[in-house]
Parts: structure tokens; C-alpha cells; sequence
């Protein structure tokens, strides 16, 4: 059963494991050999021709991993991810994951590793947890160098005539960094350039990192790069990358990170790991590349989206899928009975202690995400991510609920367990896959105007009563009716940990309303961001960060990382 | 005859050379497999255990490569380092290159790229200029990490008492970005930070930069960085990396970084491409542990020292070579007809026009860096790169003033031809190796005062009759005293176009005094920098970036890099 009480760590378990040269793992997907570009003995990026070499084969399956909304008893998303790919592949299927890349900030920050937990991990973990291929230094190079391009603009005489006060593209860095979120930069002076305002985001919040994610090919990433925002003039018309001729430059810097990183999990599953925009202001999900070359490579995709359902899998659904013409075959819906009961009210202290009736009132967020998976078409499987304060009574509450309401379910252990631990969920899966049909279709039309899009996530996915738009928020939809941005779809930035926008609102909440503060286009993304509340974009340091129990030992091995 | 009105551009040339797998090139250098790590099919970082596997085994002979003050007309230094290397392979020597890795900064900025040129190129070309294998990335990430423990130090109560006034350690980014010189960090209230005055510089003026290049072994780079100073209390106590225990941390961001990268040239002469500190404000030589591989591995190391004689080898001499025991067995010092017509007073609009009178008068600053190298007791040739421009009688010119001063020397003709353009320099050199004993020894003992070492260095290597220090340099050396730093040894900062601190007297200028106005102390790198005047840490873009050409075409293929 799941339990951190295990005296090894993750880092431990990880660096113990006995992994597989790369180049077994590429050739165990049938790639060629030119088509893997090794990165050390166990990492490697997969050349894009692949995909034109395959390009008449058909598609694997791809199954979406979401969960509940977040708590702070946790779920194991991404550990239920890859122990799932693990126990497919026990059972001979040619499965494979598409997961996210993590970022440093946080790794630096507070939570150490970001790549799945105890026996169902992808490795080597301190590689892919610190530079790993180095994916995010170049979005961060490519954001970055497009700053200095509009300030050297600005400084050599504004062409262009940008409105120094509306420059809305921001520096970033792939740090937790609470002393770069507001700074002037361009002091000192007519040498040094113009002053302005200016503020750095963590590298995930870059809208660049989430066009590397939508993008399908070079081509089309050099496209989307071009059509970025970076400000208005002062006549209040948008300045974009075409404008400043930057699309080949930042595409250049980009051209190699654009291909998939493979690794492989503690039991050798291959796993592309690439992508990783942030799950509010952006879409929250690995890149387009790397989910459809996994389709082309194994028979089943195990891929996840970041925070809960309602975030997650909606912007998966409704942005992803729509944009890459990617058909989800299945959805599994991670909860554990602590979260569940978290959800009904049960304080984090008290999570020990079998209360089957909080945990009856907190099923009810599970219950509406699973009606969110089916008002998608999309077949769902519940998982239960077992640990071992979880009483047999609880889990005959869940299976019960479950039988009664025709959900399929499956209890996991993958954390202990590996693959072993993930069985059960991984013949439920390919169960339904034989025996239900995906309809999968996004819940609303881009046709529909801004304002129809939000009510329509906001009703169907959160179960809002409606949407309150706020006076700007009106303005902006009228000017982006004026720039032809009105077929956008939209991403939502809301809290993860509740239904609604006050994320004190656990469980079910009812009978609430949904506010629009205002909007962030992203055009080269191609959404328009929807903000109901203040998103942080660039986190902080707590007052001992991780980063001071990290260490190379004498052997030149990672201490510290989780 | 060296010329850049060949139709080829140096990308092109570099394109279309038939590179080896890397793996071949590492086994031409009977490096185990398991002590390659492939990045790509082309890239490769060496394992540090090489170190430990060959300990035993005589070094390689080290060469220098140096040049003349710089001229706007070129001299070529890294082309004839790297065809140099070529011509010692086609003599069927075991040639090993050891140069710096190039700054995207000004790849994007001005110059385009910085890998040799013509046919004495390092390769593939448009990666080393770009990202590489990370390791700019790495130290860029490991320098900003360390500002955002130091702002969220203060953030959060400030225990040790740091003086916010008094932080001297920047952030950093890999690009020339003007606006980010001087900037204003932590504003937006309590929530955000404390307000400071901060600033950027390039990622090769990083502290950590100059540190990874003479660090010894990974534990030696982590007591380094441990020592760095960030700033003074309120007490003005320095305050050290160590205090704020994140030595740890930052050693883990670079341990990967620390491993020389091992690319080839054109001619498949195997490369340690590694560490490219800034050459004023740092030591401006590639790292200590790829020079000192490199020595383990081939029996002659061609390495290269920035810009002219007077700064890179010098520094090289005093610093690198002193502090990581490296015994250089000759110097090659690099000269053109053409720069040394501008040494002589001719514009470079003139250059193509004979003009012996110039060319003597301009041969008094080669003069000065023979008399330089020769008091640091290592055999000297002087390489002249030929042009087309160059008439018969200048050639003549400078080979007969050799003679008379017998001074070995050799014409080059790398750029157009490669290793066969540098045949007669490498015969000259392996004679004069085997002829003329170094007597190698830096020229000012670490336990003379600060302004003895700085006296010493101005005189014997620049020529001038005396050094000024300013009021805040003589409180500074007070200060160094009662630190314990003054045993240190000095980076001079200054002018690189003239041997004085005045970049218009070119030539051999004579009866001038160097004016010492601060110092910057560099206590993990371990020396203390001496600046004769401003010194720009952070270039700006001109007004049309070569990275508006820059660009991807259709086959994924880079345009645009020079």
C-alpha cells in the first residue's frame, strides 16, 4: 500500500535502480538508430523524421491521467501515470508515457522531485529533476532574447512606436525568485537604454514554453513564435514577433529542444518526457510533439494534465486535443481516500483516523469530474491510489458508490508496488477501451463568442450557475472582437483546489458564480487566458529552501533531491 | 592565402564537413567507452575518472596561442589554434585542442559565431554556438539561484545582517541586454521582496564562470564557490557563499557542466571545447580540468588565452598555469600584415595598399609581447596569417626583422587551407620544442605587496613607467590586507586594443602610467581584479541584431550563424 513511512527515498530508489543504455529503450520502440540523439547514457531527444517515417502508421491509444482537485493529502497523479505504463507493459503491451518536463524553480524551491514516486519513477531522476536535456534553458534563452530584442528596439529609436508603458512580454528564469516579480529595468542613464517597468516569470509561465507544447512541427512553432504579443503601440495596436522579424532567431534557439526527451521508468517502460507550461495560465500539459510521436511508437500512451480535472483535463480536452487532433481513448481519475476525505471536511492531522461519512460528502467532487469526462464522450476509470491508513471500510464506501453509479474502478499500489501495484487498473483500462467507445468532442465550438466559452466550461465543468464578467474583462472581449482574437479558445486560470474560485470551497460547491477579473491573450499559444482571481507566475523561496540540503557526494553522486 | 572573399560563409563551409561519430573520435583518444557521454551523435562530455585512470601518465606538451593587441582588421588567433592543431595531426602528432566555448550573447549580438573560421574550424559548428552541451545554461542558472538565496536571505529576516546597499553579486543572462545593466529589483510591496539596486551581466563575467575554469576536481570547484563573497554586512563583514550554505546546491547545478566537452575539427583533430570566462574582468582561458585532460590525452594541447598577449597570456602565465601547475613549453603569437599597419597608424580603409614604413612602426607592438613571453621564459615563434592583401615585400619585411632578432617565426595560411595552411608553423614549433627548454615562471611572487604584483605586471608586460592607484583603490588594498586576500594574484581589467589603459595609443606606446581605480575582489575564483577603467560586464545589441538573420529552413538546417 502507498506509504512514505519506506526508510529509502526516492532519490535513493532511483539512483539503485539498474537502468537500461538509451539505446536499448529506442530500440525496444523500433526507432532508428539515427533517430536517437543520445544525451548521456540514459537520456536521449528522438529526431522529428520519425514521425514522417511513420506517418502512415496508425495511432496508438492515448489515456488521459487527471485526478480530483488538489489537496494537500495528495494523489500520486503522476505516480499512478507511470505505474500504470509500467503494469501495461507487464501485461506485453507496447505502452509508453508522455509526460511533463519539471521545473528547477520548485525542485530548488520546496518539493523536490517532480517524476513520479517510490517504485513508479522515471529515470535518471536528478537529471531529469536539474538541467535534463536542457529544454527549459532554451525556452528560457529564446524569452529571454526576445526582451533584449524589444528593449534594443525601444533603445534605438522605436521604430515600431511601442508604448514602453504596454510592453506586456516579461523576462523569465527557471528560479523561484520573489525579487524579480516587479523590477524597473533600464536605469543609469540614455547609455543603459529606457527605463519601464518590467517583471520576470518562472520559465514554465512562459507563453513560449506553451507554444513549444502546442506546436506540431518546426514550421508551425516558427508560426506560432511569430504571432506572439509582446506589447501595443501608442496608437493601442499589438506589436508582435513578425513585426520585431525575431520568428527565426527565437526558432533557432529552439530548433533542438523541440525534439522529445525518451528516458525510461524503474522498470525500463520507455517514457518522453518534454513540456511543461504551467497548468494555470497556460494549458498544463506535455508537448503536442511528444504525445502524437508516442502514438506512432507504442500501442498505448499514458498521459497526464496538470492540477485537477476540472483544470487539467478540460484544457487537455478542449485545448489539446481540439488544436493536435489528438482522440483520447480513455480517462483515468486519480483520488485517494484521504483527499477524498480532505474534500469532506476532514482537517490534514486528522486524515488517519476511518470517517466514512466525510469521505461520502467529499465523493462528490470526484462525482463531478467524473460527469465532466463524460460530458466530454471520453470513458473513465476511477483509481484509488491506495495507502495504508485507508480502513476496508472506506474502500468498500468507494467501490460500493462506484458499482451503484455504473463507474468503473480499480484500486492502485504502484508507489510500493511498481507495475505489480497497477494491474488491476491497467485491465480495467483495456477493458473498457475494448468494450466502450470513445465519442470524445471538445464541450463548446470556437465559434461561440468569448463570453459562451467561459459560461460553457464554468456550467459544465465547475457546475457555476453562471459568470460574472468584470468591467475590463467587457472591454477586452470587444478588442479582441477588433484583432480577430474572438475564435480563440480559452484557458482558464483558477484555483486548483476548488470547483470554484475561492479555493476554500472543497468538495461540491453549489450554487456559485465564476468571476472574470480580466483576460491575458496568448496569441501565439492561440488562446485567451481567462483570470479569475491573481495567478502567481513566479513563486518564492520558503525560509529554508531545499536547495540547502543539496550536494554532490565524494563519488560525484546527487544528495538531496527529495 | 587567408581572404573572406571565398563565396563559402564559415556555416557553410562547417555543413557540409563529413564529421565522425564523436564516439570515434574519443577511441582516436583511447577514451573508454563509459567515459563518453554522447550529446548527440556529434558532442560528448569526457568522465572525470579519466583523471584518475591516467594519473600516472606524462603530460602532453602545452602550447599558447597569443596574439598582438586586437585590431578591428583581425589577427585569426583561434583559426590558427585550431589549424594549428590540424597541421600537428597531419604531421602524424597526437594534436589536442583546448579552447573556449563561445557566449551566445555575441553570437546573437555582433560577430555571429566563434568556433575558428574558414578550414581550421571547430565542429558542428552552429551547436557549439548555440547551446552546446549546457554549460552556460548551467553556470547562469547556478549564478541567479545564488541571488535568489541571497534576496529571499534577506527577505526572509536577514539573519546574517547583510547590508542590502552592499550586495556585489549579480544576476546574470547568456545574452547582450543593455536594459538589464541597472535595474531595481523586489518592488511591489512587503509580499514581494526588499527594493535594491541591482544589476545583470553577461554569463561570462559570472563569478562562477571564472571559478568553473580553474576549479581542479569537483570538490575543489565546490570549496571555491564556498569562498565567493556576495556582499558585506552592515558591519562590512564580507558575507560568503559558505554562510548562506548553498555551496551544495551550486556545486550540484554545475556537476554535470564540470566534464570538458569533446568535439572535432574539420579535420577530425579531437577538441576540449570548456569554460570561456570574460578576458578583463576574468582570466579569459579555457577551464583547468579540460587543459589538463587534454594533457593526459594528446602529447601537444594547443590552447588559446583572450585577446592579445599583454591580457591572455599574461593572465594565463600568472594565473591559470601558476594556480592548476601547468608548465607551457612554447608561445605562438599570432600577427597579421594588416593589423599591424594599424598598430603602425593606418585606418583600415587603407590596408590593401602596401605601406612598409607602417608595418615597422606597427611591429614595435610585436616587439613588446616577444619580450613579454620571453620574460616568463618560454620559447616563442610569431605565426603570421597571411592575406591576400599582404604584399611580398611586408612578408619580407617581418621575416627578415625575425631573423635579425632571432625571433622564430612562420606564415600561416589556415583559414584557406586548413591544417596543410599551418604545416610550416607546426614544423617550426615542434623544432623549437625540442631545441629551446622552457624555463617557465610567472613573474611576480603571490607573497609581494598588491601594488608590487600590479607594479610588476604593468612594467614588465605593458611597459609602462609606473601604476597611480586612486584613493579607493589604496583603501581597498587596506581592507584586502585585514581580509587575508592579498596574497592573492591579480586580473587586470583593462583595455584590450592598446598595452596601455588607453585604447587610442596603439603601437609599442612608451613614457605612460597605468591608473589602477578599483578593485573588484574575485575571492572564489581567487584573485583580485585590478580595473584601469570602466569595464563593460554586459554588451548591448546594435541596432540590427545578427539575430534578425538568423533562422531554420525547411530541412531543420541553421541559417544565418555568420
Amino acid at each position: 500500500m502507498t506509504t512514505k513511512k519506506q526508510v529509502k527515498s526516492d532519490l535513493q530508489i532511483a539512483q539503485e535502480a539498474k537502468m537500461k543504455p538509451i539505446k536499448d529503450i529506442a530500440a525496444q520502440l523500433s526507432v532508428l538508430e539515427e533517430e536517437l540523439e543520445p544525451y548521456g547514457h540514459y537520456k536521449g531527444k528522438l529526431s522529428l523524421d520519425i514521425m514522417e517515417r511513420l506517418k502512415d502508421q496508425k495511432d496508438g491509444k492515448v489515456i488521459l491521467v487527471t485526478a480530483i482537485n488538489p489537496t494537500p493529502a495528495g494523489e500520486g497523479k503522476s505516480t499512478v501515470t507511470v505505474g500504470l505504463a509500467q503494469a501495461l507493459q507487464q501485461l506485453n503491451e507496447k505502452a509508453i508515457i508522455a509526460m511533463r518536463e519539471p521545473s528547477l524553480g520548485p525542485v530548488m524551491g520546496i518539493k523536490g522531485g517532480a517524476a513520479g514516486g517510490g517504485y513508479a519513477q522515471v529515470v535518471p531522476m536528478e537529471d531529469i529533476n536539474l538541467h535534463f536535456t536542457g529544454d527549459l534553458h532554451a525556452i528560457t534563452t529564446a524569452n529571454n532574447a526576445l526582451s533584449a530584442i524589444i528593449d534594443n528596439h525601444i533603445h534605438q529609436g522605436n521604430e515600431l512606436g511601442i508604448d514602453t508603458r504596454k510592453v506586456t512580454w516579461k523576462r523569465v528564469v527557471d528560479l523561484n525568485d520573489r525579487a524579480l516579480r516587479q523590477v524597473v529595468v533600464g536605469l543609469g542613464g540614455p547609455v543603459q537604454g529606457v527605463p519601464r517597468e518590467d517583471g520576470f516569470d518562472i520559465t514554465v509561465a512562459s507563453e513560449i514554453m506553451a507554444i513549444f507544447c502546442l506546436a506540431t512541427s518546426v514550421q508551425d512553432l516558427k508560426k506560432r513564435l511569430a504571432r506572439i504579443v509582446v506589447g501595443y503601440t501608442y496608437q493601442n495596436e499589438p506589436v508582435t514577433v513578425a513585426d520585431l522579424n525575431s520568428e527565426g532567431a527565437l526558432t533557432l534557439l529552439l530548433k533542438d529542444a523541440i525534439k522529445p526527451n525518451l528516458v525510461q521508468t524503474l522498470e525500463h517502460t520507455p517514457a518522453l518526457i518534454h513540456g511543461g507550461p504551467f497548468a494555470n495560465i497556460a494549458h498544463g500539459c506535455n508537448s503536442v510533439i511528444a504525445t502524437k510521436m508516442a502514438a506512432k511508437l507504442g500501442d498505448y500512451v499514458v498521459t497526464e494534465a496538470g492540477f485537477g480535472a476540472d483544470l487539467g483535463a478540460e484544457k487537455f480536452l478542449n485545448i489539446k486535443a481540439r488544436m493536435a487532433d489528438i482522440k483520447p481513448e480513455a480517462v483515468v481519475l486519480v483520488a485517494t481516500v484521504r483527499a477524498l476525505k480532505m474534500h469532506g471536511g476532514v482537517p490534514k492531522t486528522e486524515l488517519s483516523k476511518e470517517n466514512i461519512e466525510a469521505l461520502q460528502e467529499g465523493m462528490k467532487n470526484l462525482e463531478k469530474h467524473i460527469e465532466t469526462i463524460r460530458a466530454f464522450g471520453v470513458p473513465c476509470v476511477v483509481a484509488v491510489n491506495r495507502f495504508v491508513t485507508d480502513s476496508t471500510g472506506e474502500i468498500e464506501t468507494i467501490m460500493s458508490w462506484c458499482e451503484e453509479n455504473s463507474v468503473k474502478v480499480a484500486l492502485t499500489e504502484v508507489w510500493e508496488k511498481g507495475g505489480a501495484g497497477g494491474i488491476d487498473l491497467a485491465k480495467e483500462l483495456l477493458q473498457i477501451m475494448k468494450t466502450e467507445e470513445s465519442n470524445f468532442a471538445p464541450i463548446y465550438d470556437l465559434s461561440a463568442t468569448v463570453e459562451e466559452k467561459v459560461e460553457t466550461i464554468a456550467k459544465v465543468v465547475y457546475g457555476a450557475s453562471g459568470v460574472d464578467f468584470s468591467p475590463k474583462a467587457h472591454k477586452q472581449i470587444a478588442q479582441f472582437e477588433q484583432y480577430g482574437w474572438s475564435y480563440l479558445p480559452i484557458c482558464m486560470a483558477k484555483t486548483q483546489y476548488s470547483l470554484s474560485d475561492d479555493q476554500e470551497l472543497l468538495g461540491r460547491p453549489e450554487n456559485f458564480r465564476i468571476t472574470i477579473r480580466e483576460f491575458k491573450p496568448s496569441i501565439g499559444a492561440g488562446f485567451l487566458v481567462a483570470l479569475t482571481g491573481s495567478i502567481m507566475t513566479m513563486p518564492g523561496l520558503p525560509k529554508k529552501p531545499a536547495a540547502l540540503n543539496m550536494d554532490v557526494d565524494e563519488n560525484g553522486q546527487a544528495v538531496g533531491i527529495f
